[in-house]
C-alpha cells in the first residue's frame, strides 16, 4: 500500500532534504524512523527537495509498504523514533498512482526576512537577518512582473539540472509585518535556487538599489550573472503543496508558526 | 557610566539565565562578550532571571564600566561576540540611579502552547507541546481571578526563595490564535516558577478536568501540593519590562517572532 505523509523539519542541523552519504539529511532522518515503524527498508519521494538550511511546514512524501500498521503508527509512532526538529503532521493512505513528485500541481514557498537593526536571537537560523531599510511595497510591485510563465534562466542556479528554465508563476506577495517582510510565492515547479535567487534581486530593489522594473530586465538578460546574489537560506520556507482535490489530502495552516493568524 | 542593554535569547540551550559553575548560562556568555568590548571584567545586572529552557525577547540588563566605547560597540560589536542565540536589541546611557532589577515596576510573559494533535517540528523548544483538547476562553475565565494582590503561594516553587508569596497580577489574557495558545500575564513581580504552576492549573481547566473557579479554592489552600503539575519550560518568554517612564528606555516589539502584528 502506498502512504502519504505531511512532513514539518527544522532545516538548521541537516545538509538539505536529500540522503547523501556523510552528511546528515532530512529525508535520511525520516527513512530511518520509517523503517523502523515498517520494520523494512523504506524509502520515500518528496514534492521538493530542500536545499541545506531551508525549512518545511508542507513538505509531502510518499513510500511503499506491505506493513499492516494502525494508521497512527506513522504519526506518533514515527514521531517518536525522529529527531525534535522534524514531525509528521499527517498521515493518508492514498491510491497507487499518487506520487509526492509527479503529482504535485504547485508548490508554495515563504521567505521570511527579519528586518530589524541588529540580528535575532530567537529562530537565528529560521529567519533571514537584513537589516538595510527594506520598502516591501517596492518589492511586492517587481515580483508582480515575474507572475506568468517565463523563462527564469536569470534566477536559477548555474548547476541546475532540469531540462528547462520556464516555470508558472501563480503569484508572489510581499508583505511586511512589523519588523518582518514575508515573501510568499506560489508556482507549478521551482528551478534549483529559484526562490532565493528572485528574494535576492528583490532585496535589492527593496533597498532603492534598483527600479522595480529592473526585474523585467533581469528576465530579459536570460542570464544568471546580472542578477543580484541568493539570498540566505535561513528564511525559506516550503509551506505548501498543491495536489488534484481526488486525492483528498489533509491541508492544515502553512504556517511557519503564528504566520496562518 | 552605567549602560542599560535590551536582550533576546533562545533559552534552549542555556542551564538558565544566572551564571553557574560547570554549566552554561545566558549571563555567562553575556559577560564575556561584554567583557571582550569593555576590556574589563563586566558583571550584569537583569531584571529577572529565566530558568533551564525558558527564553526572553525583552530581558533588561545593565552593567558599569569606564571604558568609553562609541555606543554601537554595545550592540553590533557586542552582537558580533555573542553566540546565535542570544542578541543585543538596544543599547541606552541610564543615570546610576538606575538598577534593571530594582527599578523595574513590573514584569510581563508570555507562555506559548502549540495545541496541535502532532508535536512541532519547527521552534521545537520555543513551544509548550500540549495536544490535548483546550478551550482558551475557559483558561481566560479562569485567569481573571488571579488578577489583583493575592497571595501566590500555592503557586510558587517550594524552594522559592522569596520573602513574601504576595504579588500583584495587573493582567492575565488567555487568547487562541489558530493551534496556539497565548497566554499574557503581567505582575509587579513573580514567584519562583509562578507562570509556569499557573500554566500548569489553567491547563487542566481548559481541558475540562476542573471547573473555572478551581483556581479560586487553589489560592484559599496556599499550598503548591494541590495545584497543578508546572508545565513545560520551552513555551515560556520574558518578553517585557516596565520601568518608570523617567528612564526612556526603548519599547520595542515584545514578540516572539510575529506575535505583535
Amino acid at each position: 500500500m502506498r502512504i502519504a505523509l505531511g512532513i514539518e523539519y527544522d532545516g538548521a542541523n541537516y545538509y538539505g532534504w536529500q540522503r547523501q552519504k556523510e552528511v546528515n539529511s532530512v529525508q535520511e532522518e525520516l527513512e530511518k524512523a520509517l523503517s523502523n515503524i515498517a520494520n523494512h527498508p523504506v524509502t520515500v519521494n518528496c514534492a521538493g527537495r530542500t536545499d541545506s538550511g531551508v525549512h518545511g511546514t508542507g513538505q509531502v512524501v510518499h513510500f511503499d509498504t506491505d506493513s499492516e500498521r494502525q494508521i497512527g503508527a506513522w504519526t506518533l509512532g514515527v514521531n517518536a523514533k525522529l529527531p525534535d526538529d522534524i514531525s509528521v503532521r499527517w498521515v493518508k493512505q492514498v491510491d497507487d498512482s499518487f506520487h509526492a513528485r509527479f503529482s504535485a500541481t504547485a508548490r508554495r514557498y515563504r521567505y521570511i526576512i527579519y528586518n530589524g537593526v541588529y540580528r535575532p536571537g530567537i529562530l537565528s537560523k529560521g529567519l533571514s537577518h537584513y537589516h538595510c531599510d527594506l520598502d516591501a511595497s517596492l518589492m511586492h510591485e517587481a515580483g508582480q512582473h515575474l507572475v506568468g510563465t517565463k523563462d527564469f534562466t536569470s534566477f536559477r542556479a548555474l548547476h541546475c539540472q532540469a531540462n528547462s528554465p520556464v516555470r508558472t508563476i501563480h503569484y508572489l506577495d510581499v508583505t511586511r509585518r512589523s519588523d518582518f517582510i514575508i515573501i510568499d510565492i506560489k508556482a507549478n515547479a521551482f528551478l534549483h535556487h529559484m526562490v532565493r535567487n528572485i528574494a535576492g534581486s528583490l532585496i535589492e530593489i527593496g533597498q532603492g538599489k534598483q527600479p522595480t522594473d529592473w526585474i523585467v530586465t533581469l528576465l530579459d538578460y536570460k542570464d544568471r550573472a546580472k542578477a543580484a546574489a541568493t539570498a540566505k537560506p535561513g528564511g525559506l520556507y516550503l509551506v505548501e503543496v498543491d495536489y488534484p482535490e481526488q486525492f483528498e489530502l489533509p491541508r492544515p495552516a502553512c504556517g511557519p508558526l503564528f504566520l496562518d493568524i
